[in-house]
């Protein structure tokens, strides 16, 4: 064991997407655990889309990182030393450690992990806060009845393959939106879904929404909302009297710059929008899956049968190293990931 | 009587602002009720938002009216003939009569009054369509707490009138938004609201939110969304987390033309307003009132005594005799109206 450790911070505030220089690699002393406290070594951390917005400093549902301050994020670690009763050496566990090879926690929201019931990583993905926020978001404000059509956006993304696969199980046609032929591919031959139409080849939201009008004949009873963008443009006109649309994610504007920028230009289509969420009775549910890990019990029960026995199939896609993690998450923005967005920052002894 | 009728067609689809000349005044023969039928003739004309959007072809909740066609409408009539066991010569009923003096109806959907137990142009405005949809809209899907803070669009309107009222009832903070100052001393002074704001005093939707927010220390819980434009724009960032938004009308926007016309010119507002549904985990939800009749029985059970003693106040515009309907329209359109808009087909022997 080194006496430094890695760390990256908030260099710069991203002005639209954000660059390389917006971050900043540091080495540290590695602290020692107080009373009450514990050192684990992290093994896996997490690149997840809502991380964009703590890099802004406007209003959210969380506090933005600060300049210099160490970017925040989900991981898994190993636990190296602890003064804590609950955990001891060796222990995996996840929780939210940070971009950095060493974390110092008080042991609080922090989960223990069996490596033998599902390897470590998924506890970032299927079985993690993208699955909770696929299963809780399908349900909760989906609620889906059989025979009915799905539309996911991000369909091979970390929470959109749940997505789809659960709608599937519940008897639904799920029709999936992904940027490329070869993530189109893998939503139908691996996750089972129905169709999927590739975002990228459709020059604009109406070429891209009759594309989906042919997959879904009988309309769209449900849109799993998490880009915006052209697929949410795409989807509402088609969406039948009565259908939900959860809002978990907007990661297509999550770059935009407010007004002025060029994703805001007109026209302004909040009024065809309102239009439409009147005349067709649409349900809109913002959620942030923090608010909901009640329902976390519900989900594992369902879900990490699943998992373990292959009927749900889940991907990831693997940067090696901390320091490849601002360029991984800079690329997972555009969709430059296939699945699951980790970092391999030490080496899973498990795997 | 005489033996002929009058009634108002659409004579061209507006284009924007509906002017006179796209309505036409006709005359013709009485008809005969038939087996199963009955002739009523008509009192009162409700004239409603809604009815801007059967003017248009695009698709909505209901048929668009054709041109040449009668205007569609809400009406109380008495009955002068009938072949229909159930009504009788001299009853009142409300039923969906249209634009027109004399109509012929089958009975279905249509409402006996008591001229006893209410005026009888109640049927068209507290007791009827509106305060059902200001009753529904309300309860069902603003699932008002006390303590908590209603904003209401419209505030005098026949809809926004009763929202007030009864969230007051609720004990909710109740801040309205009216156009000009009679229209806002009235809704502190008789219908009780705690504040109400004049949009039109407001130079933009950002001066309009800074008296909104000065009015409602607690932010905003429930948004009761009637209007959409500039009002809405002002009170969507000042959502509370978990605020609820029940939306039945948008009539800033129902001139509005398309992509293109003024009002769908940039900045496209559609990013921000997503990104607060989100953070702000917002539910709203589009409801037309046709799809929650069953509800009718419990608004009326709650509703109605507080009409007759007085506690619930309600105010009619009244336009004289069926040719000034279209005048009458337009006007409502830009807010021209206080209170319920009525149009005095003929006298009311009751009043």
């Amino acid at each position: 064991m080194t006496d430094t450790m890695q760390r990256i911070v908030l260099a710069a505030r991203p002005q639209g997407e954000p660059k390389p220089t917006d971050f900043r690699h540091e080495s540290c002393p590695i602290p020692t655990p107080g009373e009450g406290e514990m050192l684990v070594k992290i093994i896996w951390l997490s690149l997840d889309p809502y991380m964009r917005g703590r890099m802004d400093d406007s209003k959210s549902y969380a506090q933005a990182v600060q300049i210099g301050e160490r970017m925040e994020g989900g991981a898994v670690a190993e636990v190296i030393a602890s003064n804590l009763p609950d955990f001891a050496p060796g222990d995996y566990v996840s929780g939210s450690f940070g971009w950095q090879s060493h974390a110092v926690s008080d042991g609080v929201l922090v989960r223990k992990l069996d490596p033998k019931a599902a390897p470590l990583s998924t506890a970032l993905g299927v079985l993690g806060m993208p699955g909770i926020t696929a299963y809780v978001g399908l349900n909760d404000f989906g609620r889906p009845k059989a025979g009915e059509t799905l539309v996911v956006a991000a369909a091979t993304g970390a929470v959109g393959s749940l997505v789809g696969q659960l709608g599937k199980a519940y008897g639904l046609n799920v029709v999936g939106v992904a940027g490329g032929p070869e993530k189109c591919k893998y939503a139908v031959d691996e996750l089972g879904f129905d169709a999927c139409l590739d975002h990228r080849a459709a020059a604009d939201a109406s070429t891209l929404r009759k594309q989906i009008a042919e997959a879904c004949p009988k309309g769209v009873d449900i849109y799993f909302e998490n880009v915006g963008g052209k697929t949410m443009e795409a989807v509402i006109p088609l969406m039948n009297v009565h259908g939900r649309i959860p809002i978990c994610g907007m990661i297509a504007w999550y770059n935009a710059g407010g007004p002025g920028s060029a994703q805001n230009d007109g026209p302004d289509r909040l009024p065809k929008v309102w239009r439409t969420i009147l005349v067709n009775r649409l349900s809109l549910r913002g959620f942030i899956i923090f608010d909901h890990f009640d329902r976390y019990p519900d989900f594992i029960r369902e879900v990490s049968g699943h998992v373990a026995s292959g009927k749900v199939k889940y991907r990831e896609t693997i940067a090696e190293g901390l320091e490849s993690a601002p360029q991984a998450f800079i690329q997972l923005l555009k969709g430059g990931n296939f699945g699951k967005q980790l970092v391999a920052v030490s080496p899973d002894p498990t795997r």
